[in-house]
């Protein structure tokens, strides 16, 4: 009896049941377009418990010490239209993240070791130091940093209210381009050998 | 004169003013895929008068004496991306709804009859009778239930604040699965041999 | 053993369990004042079931021949953040409701008589009649008219995709102000001698 | 260095970084279908300068002495999603816009010359004259009109918290369509002969 | 120059610089009521380092031999507004949760040990089993529950897309509660005496 | 009739009309606290037709030869809850606006002169040279500059998808703050004079 009850709803609904997934979950169709309110969904039948887990799998090396392991909407589609993600970070004695922001709002939890973070705002500094079981906030499009101030690797859970993050670098953005050395030493009151000489070091050129 | 003041204002906004319903409304086409905001457009110059209007037709019986006419998306496409839906339900006498709930808000106005709701939340359950002209509101995520308690068939009118309700019941979501009994017997707290009749009355396995 | 858990998990989300209704639901303090997102919520632990029921009451007498009743925020305060709210309306006979828009999508069930109603967009109108079992959709900001077409009574249930919807008719923002005569046949089209016998008809000046 | 960077964040995030300007920005791909939430974004990289610029070009001269210059997302596709769009209004001597409403809310910077305007509400009018320097809002749904006051002509620069605003124009809603004089006159409490005359000036029947 | 220049640049913008954070962040005053956007915010040039803080602190032993850590907008009151909330989750070995819901989406991190989850929608089970690394999504108002199906304590890392996550235990909902057994039996379809049994354990009554 | 019309009316959706403006607007109460969703609304039969009415006065002279004249909520009240603001900015010769971003997207029209702009994001800039006529588009979160590449003052009309945009200049962040002048040059790869040489140039220490 319980298929006719379950058709039976599922009709009321739904032209087909098994095509309706519409506000439950939609997992993202990533051959398709993407929209301002993210990617299509797959067909809800071809939805499989598989769907539902990630791995983090191999740690991937970033630069300064840091290694990062994703769970964003590309790596994990089920995420699409969920409006969260998670990652895991691991940052070597003397590793750091560089100052940064994301149009999403950030909540960290340390889980090993000791990270000095702050968040810099127009008028004032926010630091903290964060030990296992600690969590600190970076409210989306502030400036914040993270630096590794213990004497073991440290490691932290993340979470964003955004299903795609994205990483926001004050040095890439200032100094990854080819706008003139002149105008952004201009416009961030640098001077132009620290400019050039920043340039030169992250592939800009202007 | 109309005419051309029709043009020069929609060629203002629009480079071809009938392919622009951004807003105003969005039949759903329901033929392609959906996405976290809903279902494309169909072109604005196809639709007519007759998208405006639905008829819910023939009841459809469901089990335990209950009778539901829908309008929902995917029976009224107009309604994709207008954050409403509307159902008629009827209770027979002795008939009710099994305890469930939606991803929506609902408000519920009584036609004909008496009806005895409840809100059940993990503090507390919230009861009601209903008689005619009376309205109650089952907010979203959580469990409730309708009985018929009157002499007659009772009638409500219905209305969600989502154009495409779910019904998520709970008899369903416990029994109509492959999950095994221990396992469900363990994160419910029922006896095993109950959760073995109803697994069995409900279609489930394991 | 079922205290202890409660409020345990309590304890884990809220400093005080009782006060914390924030998302579950929130009946308006209409005492205190409104902001963008709705009115101050009451206190949980003062909410009842009879904050969960409504009546629609005596009928209110509407000139042209239509008479409402309403469940709005006001009237049925727990509506507060729900983004629904519903109405029962009766139109005589020769009743009508005049043009007119609201600032929420309205879906609307016949349930008796017949009715013919209208969408005026800049574009086209969109006509249908209505008789029972039948539902239309007024989407958000297009001028819609509801004349009763039939010989008896038309009854309609109502639902909006807001909790406290407003009627913006015509007549009234253009002939029950105090701007000029002048000014508003200007910007209306409409003869001078048709908006002052208007303003006089709906209490105008100017 | 810096592209080994770029391109390890890009992996941190995303399947292929070129491909993912979900949040960012999401120029509209036109050709495409829209949804409630807009249209398709473009591939990101093919994303160049150009799509951040647009040129208002030539005055579209509209009736009553206007004209309107438009950014909105059909013209300007990186609008899409970013709630925003912007135009430029000039009212020659005697010019007026007639009684309107938005789906969004606008607000208006005077620039050069003087209007009057106002907004009609059904229980009062909010009227002002702005002079270069002045600003004024019109929230959404509500009426309203602007009218050259001044000896020159009139400019204003206006936005709109919606990327595609649409002009619902009451002369236009009322007159323009095939909806019958009796039943227009009827439910806007205007004589017959002004309907009438009406219909015919903007190419209505009925 | 610089307090020159922030001070211009916050008269621009606000009256007095230091009360406006109305957007970076706002930090709950839970002295205050709530409304459906959250709580009112402290005065910006209150909030310091600490703020952002937070320290899971003791554990709570909840029964079924689960300890779940904190971090809420009750607890953690910048959370407000932001749409973010996380927890630390330990399962001893035979330690699990019960099936239930909440009315935001969670992402869980396995960080020690092994789950089994399942989410239980009215049409099948998406079950999976996670080790450390793995990861996995409860969409808002489905049903799951999770499992410590290895042989020592479970530890897991979890957020929500809400600052508030409150946690609808199916038991709870069911039988902590003064509804009469004979309803909660026939809108389940538990048989009653299964009801009796676990009001009496849950504290319930009728 | 009017008055009884109007009256019946407002009764059907509001215990007192007057106070009642839930929606249309709300105008902020700028001695109340703010929340989430911005600031409490004046009472709506004290607002008057000055609310709607806003000047931008003297100009506001900023360094680096800008001038700025605003209209955010704090001092245009009636944007509260809007979603947009307007902005006047002048550049004289030479003048610039040094690295910013925002959290709302911005639009910008040119008026006058010629201006120089540049979005500059991790992976690539987009810059664009604006003559009067044109307009760009800012999207929130994303760093940009302008600067007047003309031989005369620069005049541009602004809007921000926000009542409330606040800019968050770069060099602001990074030098008007008390950390360590180490972990600014080690998180921004800034040598460590430069650091020291714009915190004393932008009242910062450490």
């Amino acid at each position: 009896m319980n298929t006719i009850l379950i058709l039976l709803f599922c009709g009321l609904v739904a032209s087909t049941c098994h095509a309706s997934n519409m506000q439950d979950f939609c997992v993202a169709d990533l051959k398709g377009p993407d929209s301002p309110s993210g990617y299509h969904c797959l067909p809800s039948d071809t939805v499989t418990s598989q769907n539902f887990k990630h791995s983090f799998g191999e740690p991937l090396t970033v630069p300064f010490n840091a290694k990062l392991y994703a769970a964003s909407v590309k790596k994990f589609p089920v995420l699409n239209g969920l409006g969260i993600s998670a990652f895991r970070g691991e940052l070597e004695r003397d590793g750091f993240v560089p100052v940064h922001t994301h149009e999403s709002n950030e909540i960290l939890i340390m889980h090993q070791g000791q990270l000095d973070v702050g968040i810099l705002t127009p008028e004032r500094a926010y630091v903290n130091t964060l030990k296992p079981g600690d969590l600190t906030v970076f409210p989306k499009g502030l400036q914040h940093y993270l630096v590794n101030s213990g004497k073991e690797k440290a490691v932290a859970y993340i979470a964003y209210s955004s299903p795609n993050p994205r990483f926001n670098f004050v040095h890439q953005a200032l100094f990854a381009n080819n706008v003139s050395t002149k105008t952004i030493a201009q416009t961030t009151f640098l001077d132009e050998p620290q400019v050039r000489k920043l340039k030169a070091r992250f592939n800009g050129s202007g």
